[in-house]
């Protein structure tokens, strides 16, 4: 990893070959993972001029703006960018449940000898 | 998003186009995110079968024993799955620092007006 990316004070994000970056969305007060979603270059702009999290939809194949149709808006309270470059952590106060199925966050189950419990 | 999998109790994880899954590192204790990274097949089967984080790594190609080289082993405490299980929440204990550049985190810079900023 070059010294440049990681030490720099550029914002000098690395698209990955499918185009996007990931992002990690946190609640701002308790530092949760409310979820893991992508954004492309237009997602990351959309969120940089509006303060509310866009993310590109991979299985709809279209920008989408967090919360628009649900309400759960994630107000982005800050950006972090790491080491490499190709992640951001988005420190958001979520007017709303981060996950469709309506849970707060997306991570409600977990792997206990192959199979799955719900927390 | 097919309901069988955001409600399923039955682990199916769905490797991308890349085959890999996201998985996202947190500290067991104080759930502060430390890294995000990915895992092949590999990589999962032997981060279960040791309890010790294995990722696969997309710059060297190779499988990563998190920590072999560094000391800094993350012991494994939970795996969670998200909604539609393309991504992994790694609860772990790290020996040592997260971030190659020896921080605790990756996480150690914020955007601010087009500039990052070290925390």
């Amino acid at each position: 990893m070059s010294h440049s990316l990681d030490e720099s004070l550029e914002f000098q994000p690395r698209w990955g070959a499918d185009g996007l970056l990931t992002a990690v969305a946190v609640d701002a007060q308790s530092g949760a993972v409310l979820m893991v979603a992508h954004m492309n270059p237009d997602a990351l702009a959309a969120t940089l001029a509006t303060g509310e999290a866009h993310y590109w939809s991979r299985s709809r194949r279209e920008l989408w703006h967090k919360g628009a149709t649900s309400g759960a808006i994630q107000r982005v309270v800050e950006i972090r960018v790491d080491c490499d470059q190709d992640c951001l952590l988005l420190l958001v106060e979520p007017a709303g449940p981060a996950c469709h199925t309506g849970r707060v966050n997306c991570f409600y189950r977990r792997l206990d000898g192959g199979r799955l419990v719900m927390l």
